[in-house]
């Protein structure tokens, strides 16, 4: 019987072929935790009685979120997990020496590998899925029981097809599609289901399209995204296996059967797309950019950057857009790079000098205004354009503040002309 | 009878001689807000009645305090100020467009000469003594008197005459002088005082020194700090006209007479300083470097920034120190580059690299942690080597955190080594 390529990670975890339904208890490739989610999983490990961790190399803390600290809770916060760390001498330890956001640094670091299992305390942990890897968020106690078990269980997700066809067009990008299906779906029209993406447009999509769009899985409530690997996948890990000497283990490559057994399929045209805007506040609320035109949406703000699209390409498609331009008066840009390879890679290639002389301000690497963590948080009313992945009431700020998800291309031409723009006009 | 250079910028102001001790009310060049006090002077602004300024071009906002945004409060605070700023159409409003401390980014733009008398609604506004201005910090309140009428009162202050000596020897800067200073005075040792610096020494201090020393003089209580014009300022002011298109206006150079009165006078041999250490939880505690070694103080954090030492200097002084190195592991460093331009200029220069490479985080130009303001807040029992101007109970976070104030070197070594150290060491 012809199995998913879910189907089949799971089925090498648990030593025995699994299919959609089924109940697994498998090892853990990859435990991820941040400074927010991590002390509560450290309060539940302590509490288990444990002593040590049954993998203690298999366990990544990603300090991203309030660091450097914005207050003295936040800093008070971070305590907890550095003692955690120092104590267990942990390997992937990931504070403010290496700072980055959790689903783009460790892609980066050539520690998520194919085949992999990969749990995080933190809903956008599906990004990982664009390697090949079955990857999810989970609760901060669940991940305890990794960190103490080395293992945890599952319910082998049924998946969804998407088949991608068509070549896209000109400033359509991955965060398009995925806001595109997530219109499609609603908030909870995946749940619990893995997303498949596949077709014969996959080859007009590179890794920061795909990071993007497996990191907003979860916004249509799907447990996991996923794309098999191919050359372009190939490419982007042999550069990683590089520059960290090797991947983190052997990557273990699956595909989906021919005649793998799936819950739905959806066909998104690519080459139809217009970029989308998905208004407040859902993610669902998907609509071209010419609806947002013709409802001449003056803005306060502009941020680029989050685990979504803060990535090297958006800061490529940003620069190039603001180049010899000027955010408008009465316009903020925050650009907030995703890691430190990334913002020094920018500045190699001038974008963050060229981001800077339109006016943007350009941050350290941080989750940052994408959670209303800080660095760019909504005063009432004020109305930011993202290219973050949730624009929920109050999500980065005011209750009365609006969030308008785009990609990176909309991010940049809004922030100089002031006002939600088309890119492909200018 | 002589005069003092504070006195003569006062007399030309009052279009009469006057002496210290007298009364006068006099036109302001340049009055300054930040985004925390301008809400405040606007609010007595209104109250007035009145409705134009005296002199729009005479009043920059700097937005750099709690920018961009850390939390709902700060967004909100920020937008009355830049309503205020629209509305009255402000050519020198400083907002994210081009970010940077006020004290750092008035003198780059231009906007500070020679003979000037400045108010600004933040203490630390005694920096542009520098540049042989009258500088000094005021209540929200006195200042929206000078945005009203234009002007503003004064008491023309004593002068304290503070002579310096010697060469300073190898790692020795601007801010050890102004602690050691500091340290001889006491925290209120000048109250209502200007401090003039002068002396053969004079001539080894570069522009980044001298602002280090003036900025800190309001924290042996005085009233202003402030160098003539010599070759090396004068240098520094063709510099910034050149890159500005000129200066805000023709500088008017005053030097105190031979005869001038002074109410004290004190001696500095700068040859025979060590690095100075001042240790919690007043300015004046300073110490030398030996001292601090000796006492083996570990530290949780390094935070070099802020109006005092967050200049271009400061980052290659770092850089220099830490290349090749590695932060240690229980500490962590934080690099806050005063303005946009300094910033971009490290990065031109490598600096921001070498600082990445070696572990450090370099975030956006803003007073940021130096106020415990956000970008790097310390928790509870936390210590921290700090560049800045403070190091009061709770400024910077917990208020059982400490913070030693040192120089850039100081600082910079210590964070690789992990407790603080002597840079002549290393």
């Amino acid at each position: 019987m012809g199995q998913t390529i879910t189907e089949k990670i799971f089925s090498e975890h648990a030593g025995r072929e699994v299919y959609a339904g089924e109940i697994v208890r498998v090892p853990i490739d990859m435990t991820i935790g941040n400074d927010i989610t991590t002390p509560i999983s450290i309060k539940a490990f302590e509490e288990s009685g444990a002593k040590e961790l049954a993998n203690p190399d298999g366990f990544a803390i990603v300090m991203d979120h309030y660091i450097p600290a914005k207050d003295i809770a936040s800093a008070n916060q971070a305590k907890i997990s550095r003692e955690f760390a120092y104590k267990h001498d942990l390997k992937y330890f990931f504070d403010e020496k290496d700072m980055g956001i959790e689903h783009a640094l460790l892609p980066e670091k050539g520690l998520v590998v194919p085949g992999d299992v990969i749990i995080g305390a933190d809903s956008h942990t599906c990004t990982h899925g664009a390697l090949g890897a079955f990857a999810t968020g989970m609760g901060s106690t669940d991940i305890s029981f990794s960190i103490i078990t080395g293992g945890n269980w599952f319910k082998v997700p049924e998946s969804i097809k998407v088949n991608l066809v068509g070549k896209p067009g000109n400033c359509i990008y991955g965060k398009d599609i995925i806001l595109e299906l997530i219109r499609i779906l609603g908030v909870d029209g995946a749940l619990y289901k893995a997303i498949e993406f596949t077709g014969e447009g996959v080859q007009y999509l590179g890794m920061s399209d795909r990071f993007s769009m497996c990191n907003m899985a979860i916004e249509a409530g799907a447990k996991s995204g996923i794309f098999a690997v191919d050359e372009i996948c190939q490419a982007y890990l042999d550069e990683r296996a590089e520059a960290n000497g090797g991947l983190r283990s052997e990557p273990k490559i699956h595909y989906s059967d021919e005649d793998a057994t799936y819950c739905q399929e959806i066909t998104i045209d690519m080459a139809n797309l217009s970029p989308v805007i998905a208004y407040p506040f859902l993610p669902s609320n998907g609509k071209p950019v010419e609806q947002a035109v013709e409802d001449d949406l003056r803005i306060d703000q502009v941020m680029i950057g989050s685990c979504t699209n803060g990535r090297l390409e958006d800061l490529r498609i940003a620069a190039e857009i603001v180049k010899g331009k000027r955010v408008a008066r009465h316009t903020r840009m925050i650009v907030t790079p995703a890691t430190q390879k990334i913002l020094m890679q920018a500045q190699h290639e001038g974008l963050i000098d060229t981001l800077i002389e339109a006016g943007a301000v350009v941050s350290n690497p941080t989750c940052g205004a994408c959670l209303g963590g800080y660095m760019g948080i909504l005063g009432d009313g004020e109305r930011c354009v993202a290219t973050t992945n949730r624009n929920f009431v109050g999500r980065m700020g005011a209750r009365t503040s609006e969030i308008y998800l785009a990609n990176s291309a909309v991010a940049a031409a809004s922030a100089i002309a002031g006002k939600i723009v088309d890119p492909r006009d200018i």
